[in-house]
């Protein structure tokens, strides 16, 4: 037996008795005749003290060669501390250390397991497991832990069955580019690994599961950008005989579930808001509103005056940002040239500053008098600074929510301990691709139309609204979902504006419109991104901490050095051989 | 809304509500005048009356065309049944259509939707989604999501955390088959998919996570035989700072509570059986003790009559079948026949019958007296047949305990509604390869060999002990799993021993060697197959029908016709082609 207590558990109530404890040697602190040595496990600290002058020179030899992160397991009475230590739960505490045998040696760490290391991104991920040694890192993975438990526990009392679906499935080139596997077996032929279980959670919804989730590993090969990973974890649910309200009513009660159980938290009920509200408001379909700074449309008011600039421009916002500081010119010009930049992509950045008197100053004096400007900002804005962006529609809301998100940012405007979920709906089902002169879906192909467009679709396209939703949190896309199609007919017409030829979509998605053939229930679901979601549940933007082994930005598993080259008999058993 | 209730969920008390229901038509009996609709959903089956004579033109006319498998929703109030139905749990009451929406037309199912249906393998899982609407199916789904469940909470309540482990990782030549997936971005290089997450675990062992589950797909690339699927489910876990004692306690605790609570089945502690003991009384390391007939050896008392079969052979063994009719002489033929056979492979089958009066009749009469025939099969076995088995030892014990299976399933011997669970254990850590003429491990090769025989291990590895053990339950291995290396050194002998050069086994486990210098501590764990676990359960020997969406013996998806063919541009963004 290795161990009585962990290293988190023992009390002033434990005074007394004689204990084992197991760990690693976190600190050692040498005092001459006393040495105090902290003893770490998963559950937390416990000090242990020798005093030199009263142990045994065995004892007393076996500690000093202890380091730090070696393995011990240490015998001992209980005692009451002198000094004691409010801020860690076994503070009351120490062992007075009798025995201890080395389990194992440890070298000295590439870098400190703290709160604050030293090890950065790149050494941290190639030492992972003593990465994970770490408060912060650990106290992630528990925290996802408790996360799914509760939402396994909340879909399960709802009456949702956790079914399996495959990862070896069947490569389809619409969408993100899939993960191939070749068959040994099926020579030349090729599984591929699921970008989302979407049509099997639909063929089981046809078989009758009524209520479907699985908190599963998704796969897409994309070019990776920070804080995407080839393999990610959805939670992935399905429900039939529903309509909208009814899949976002069970699932905004599973969110708030989850933040107040997991993080005492309760939520409001969630505001909806169509995509297109979003866009105007805060050019983005995935709007932080823990903050206001709301976009407003000025492409009347400023337009009109000889400026040929807005004149010429088929849309103008603008953000009013109230400052008690007024911003400086360099911070304006700042703001311009990261407008300007090629991510952002704004022609320009014009400003108007409302001070404090009602005077206006502005980068458009030459055109606009006062009360131009006055019109273009409101009356109420005072103390302020407007910035107009301008252009198409699509960009310049787009860049105004990009520099919103910057503003807020930077003036600290947003308040880091606030939740802000809602829901976005209403989406366009199609987008129209100019450069491959096609339609794509914007969610994905199975998205039911809403029911007054189902007439129009052939005609008007780009204004069918889809029967879809998503959930955002503070500017985060947590989950998306829709109502599915459940009709073979308005399916394979989907497909054919879609582009799909009707042999193209026979090989790849048969299977379903066979399906469709024998009584397919009206259904619906959606899916969570669970990396984000748990990130977002602690305050955090990088999913990384909350991936026990991350890959980085190159797909590449820094720790197994993996991906690696195979054995050439690997390749000629799948029939297979390098280009 | 589409309901109101489900279709299991009406009882006597709802009569005279005004209800909606959605679902399948199950069955529809017309008697003319009146008739009768079965709405069956995942809940259940509700019964429609509809009195044509009572009913409008209309509603009659919608309720013709609805055929077999069609989706509908209908409105109605809730009547007592005349003649009430007590096998169904809304047998007391049918709703008396007033209204009918048919949601979605079916054709004609392929097979019928029921208990004992006439669909084929190959049909059933061709149309997969269809078999899921029967109630076996679907029931084995409900029954594996609530095994699981269990067990997560269990797990949960004993402080192990569930942390997902990566499914790209990397290949290694050691066991068996990887399937592999080739990496675009690094091009050349590739991932595998995890046999087991083994390696994994160990580092969230070394990182200190000291108690870790997660239920996770497995992949191996083997040729398959009936009842192998390439992709199965592992409930994998380990525990840090535990001896073999500690885990079997942890576990076996854990399968007797998800038993209780979901089959109410209380099972008794679990016998520990060594290796070899398994071997020598049962003919195999997963024994089937829901029955005695245990082998014995009979090496000393079979040799030295003159015959010289037995007598040149290294072992003879016997197994005693009690008989109240005693074997044909055609049925020992069939025996013979059948241990002859390739897959069995005995040398023959000697027979002995001991009759009521004491007298013997056996196949080998000539060489042996009475008395010799007594001191084999022994005093106490009156009224019975017994068969011996010679040749090498391991060859004639596995042979014998395939037929003691055999004549146990024949002779009705087996009661299917018991559970006889037990750990084997003391493994052997090698078995010698005379083929390759090297060493290969038994369970794999992190596994550790008991402390006592460390010191032997270069000496005598085909002596050394295995610090390992697998759960068997009724003649199937339901889980297995050891206590680890967790030492650097010692785990390099042991790759030695297995004839892993130092390069090959820095390549494929240098991580993991790495891991071991800092800090790793004692650590072990275990894995059992969910998809057995919960078809033993449930007394099922085949697990096809506990999978959504299985395989067939040639890894394809017949339903999505997977694998498959790809575009060749995928292939050339991947840098393969194919040979």
């Amino acid at each position: 037996m290795y161990r009585s207590h962990n290293c988190g558990e023992l009390r002033i109530e434990h005074v007394g008795q004689d204990v084992k404890l197991s760990g690693w040697i976190h600190k050692i602190r040498d005092k001459g005749s006393l040495l105090w040595i902290d003893l770490r496990d998963r559950y937390g600290i416990t000090q242990i003290i020798i005093d030199i002058n009263e142990s045994s020179k065995d004892l007393v030899n076996q500690v000093k060669k202890i380091g730090r992160e070696y393995v011990v397991s240490v015998k001992g009475i209980v005692k009451e501390r002198q000094s004691k230590n409010p801020n860690i739960k076994t503070g009351d505490i120490e062992i007075s250390l009798s025995e201890v045998e080395i389990l194992n040696e440890s070298k000295i760490p590439p870098f400190t397991i703290d709160d604050n290391t030293d090890g950065g991104d790149e050494l941290r991920m190639k030492y992972r497991y003593l990465d994970l040694r770490r408060n912060l890192i650990k106290n992630n993975l528990i925290f996802r832990n408790n996360v799914t438990l509760e939402i396994r526990k909340y879909l399960n009392e709802s009456g949702f069955i956790d079914v399996e679906t495959p990862y070896l499935i069947k490569s389809t080139p619409e969408g993100a580019r899939d993960f191939v596997v070749p068959s040994r077996i099926n020579k030349g032929e090729f599984y591929a690994l699921p970008q989302s279980p979407q049509t099997f959670k639909q063929l089981l919804m046809v078989g009758g599961m009524d209520k479907y989730y699985q908190i599963v590993k998704c796969f897409r090969d994309e070019d990776l950008r920070s804080d995407r990973q080839p393999e990610f974890t959805q939670i992935d649910c399905e429900m039939s005989f529903v309509e909208q309200d009814d899949v976002l009513m069970l699932f905004e009660n599973l969110v708030k579930n989850t933040f107040k159980k997991c993080i005492g938290v309760e939520l409001d009920n969630f505001p909806k808001i169509s995509y297109w509200e979003a866009i105007e408001n805060y050019g983005s379909d995935k709007p932080d509103t823990r903050f206001e700074m709301k976009i407003f449309d000025c492409s009347e008011s400023s337009k009109g005056k000889g400026f040929k600039i807005l004149d010429d421009s088929e849309y103008v916002c603008g953000i009013t940002v109230n400052t008690t500081e007024p911003f400086t010119r360099k911070q304006i010009d700042q703001y311009t040239d990261w407008v300007k930049q090629p991510q952002i992509g704004a022609k320009g950045l014009i400003w108007i500053k409302h001070n404090s008197d009602g005077s206006f100053k502005s980068s458009i004096d030459k055109f606009y008098n006062h009360d131009d400007l006055l019109s273009i900002v409101g009356d109420f804005s005072k103390d302020s600074t407007t910035f107009l962006i301008y252009g198409s529609k699509m960009k310049s809301l787009n860049q105004l929510g990009q520099l919103r998100l910057k503003i807020a940012d930077d003036l600290g405007m947003i308040d880091e301990k606030k939740f802000c979920p809602l829901w976005v709906n209403d989406f366009p089902l199609f987008e129209f691709d100019e450069d491959e002169n096609k339609y794509h879906s914007i969610h994905h192909p199975f998205t039911s139309p809403k029911d007054k467009n189902i007439n129009t679709i052939e005609k008007e396209p780009s204004g069918v609204v889809a029967d879809a939703y998503d959930l955002v949190i503070n500017g985060n896309e947590i989950g998306g979902g829709s109502i599915r199609i459940h009709n073979r007919d308005l399916q394979n017409q989907i497909f054919s504006i879609l582009g799909f030829n009707e042999k193209e979509a026979k090989d790849q998605f048969g299977f379903l419109m066979n399906a469709f053939e024998y009584g397919a229930p009206p259904h619906g679901g959606i899916a969570f991104g669970l990396d984000r979601l748990v990130a977002v549940m602690n305050g955090d933007n990088s999913i990384r901490d909350y991936i026990a082994f991350p890959k980085n930005n190159s797909g590449r598993d820094l720790m197994i050095d993996s991906p690696s080259l195979i054995d050439k008999n690997q390749l000629d058993e799948l029939n297979i051989k390098l280009k």
